[in-house]
């Protein structure tokens, strides 16, 4: 097994952002580069580079939803190796946000968009190639598309100026075999791309899938410490750090923060393999029925929640009798 | 993926047994021997069928590890169509406690041992089989044993009676790849037995690997409702259970059983992955270690652990100055 091609790109701050509101402290984000560089981790997804004026309760959040160079330099004064990454969506980016590279803390900016809006991510990924920076392009919820619609997304992202085409498992739903059609899919039809990998641990498959994917050549593999992550959360960036084929990472160098900064943050914020998140992704279904679950007085109601979700809707508008 | 060639054995009250001393109600094992019936489990394992006189400690656990029929016969007055099975250790099995088979409630035995004592092993399956017993042999860490004695001790397990040759990750250091070369060198060397494979979590890849082996034409699939086992647990019953691809088993019958014992269980014990069994399991380790360290004030000093385990030793006898 090869997989000294690959790149870790952990994902802690951003998606794990979706768990506790980007509620991490500025100390929190430092420990964490410095535990990243000191372990080899290629990039660090910071944040969101969302606008706040494109995004409802912007208030509310910590300052990674809405990553700002200006405070990030205060943040990060002097960067190692590990390189910085934003995550943008379609409609909720402000272009003119964008600096250009050699003024930006940020070396890396990825577009999240559903198949439909390949076209828009596309636009995006040129302005923020032109200005300089390394992209890629993360396709959503790829286990609900289509032959035809993927085929079409495939012809554009061939002719683009795109880094990264990423098959993203967003409802944790995909195994190995899974992992393989895709990954083989994507190689044969986008032969000039290099590929990236987001896995879901709904079903406790998200290391092995990007294990599965850095063996068949898959480059970027998205991680995040602990598996923090929305729902299920991701495959852990220090399983990665100890299994890959790679002497230059180093699980020891992440340690130190996993017990002083991790441990606290898993007393207070819930997420991993739980049942709810089991139902939702061997159902191939968005998580956010079990997230609201699991929000709920019902939380532990396993049964009612897969009836719920497997039950075809009946009608209850019921007729006076 | 073909999978319906796949038994379910379900080792909660034996494995998980290790967890909580085998502290299970009666109405416990009964709701789940029901529950793993209604979901068209094949094997339920419901102890150690080891001696009390040849153990210490035995006055402190529960009755399911010294398995008693006239008791079994109590808990479970009416089977269903879940066979049952119970685990022996080398040297602490009284084989006059071993009833024969159709005067007794268990289906199974399994005799566990390292690679060293195989030869008694097939003693017992012997005596086992005679008596009637379908019959495996669980040679453990696998992961440590040399080439020249797993050919020697196919050469006596070929030979043997026993029906079913177990697989076992003990130490949860296995990945996909490991599983392919274990499953497929048992495979050539014991084209006349059946497979079994038991995984453990500490990398987060029981589940995985079982699939894996499932596919890979073994038979017997060891797994525990919630993973609830020794150390990272095992394999997840409930995911074999949705996405095994064989119709005859049901998610929903287990579901109850989840929500009304298990988050009682998990709330009073612990068991699953955390970041010492990532450990013992990336440096191929019995968890001992890590069971040790998580039951002291130091749970949380991973680093140090870390560095204790990696570290050579060194005297700690100093000359007198």
């Amino acid at each position: 097994m090869k997989t000294n091609h690959c790149k870790i790109v952990d994902c802690t701050i951003r998606d794990g952002g979706l768990v506790n509101n980007w509620d991490f402290s500025v100390e929190f984000v430092q420990s964490l580069y410095a535990s990243l560089n000191d372990a080899g981790v290629d990039y660090m997804e910071i944040g969101y580079k969302n606008s706040p004026k494109l995004l409802k309760g912007a208030d509310e959040a910590g300052p990674w939803r809405f990553l700002n160079d200006d405070f990030l330099r205060t943040v990060i004064p002097q960067k190692g190796t590990t390189k910085l990454s934003a995550l943008v969506d379609i409609g909720r980016v402000d272009e003119n946000d964008i600096l250009p590279r050699n003024e930006s803390m940020l070396d890396l900016i990825r577009v999240a968009c559903y198949i439909k809006d390949v076209d828009k991510a596309l636009d995006l990924v040129r302005t923020f190639h032109d200005r300089g920076y390394e992209t890629t392009i993360n396709i959503m919820a790829l286990s609900n598309v289509m032959e035809n619609d993927l085929i079409e997304a495939f012809s554009m992202i061939k002719e683009s100026v795109v880094d990264v085409v990423y098959v993203v498992d967003s409802y944790g739903s995909l195994d190995h075999n899974d992992i393989h059609f895709l990954v083989n899919k994507f190689k044969e039809h986008l032969p000039n791309k290099r590929i990236g990998v987001h896995t879901h641990n709904n079903m406790q498959l998200a290391f092995s899938n990007t294990l599965v994917a850095a063996e068949l050549g898959v480059e970027m593999l998205d991680a995040s410490i602990y598996g923090m992550g929305r729902g299920a959360g991701n495959c852990p960036t220090e399983a990665l750090l100890t299994h890959l084929k790679n002497s230059k990472y180093q699980l020891r160098s992440v340690l130190g923060f996993l017990e002083k900064y991790m441990i606290p943050m898993r007393d207070k914020w819930e997420w991993g393999y739980l049942i709810p998140y089991l139902i939702t992704g061997t159902l191939d279904e968005h998580p956010r029925s079990a997230m609201a679950l699991l929000a709920s007085d019902d939380r532990d109601k396993y049964l009612d929640f897969y009836d719920q979700m497997t039950t075809p809707e009946v009608s209850i508008h019921k007729k006076n009798s």
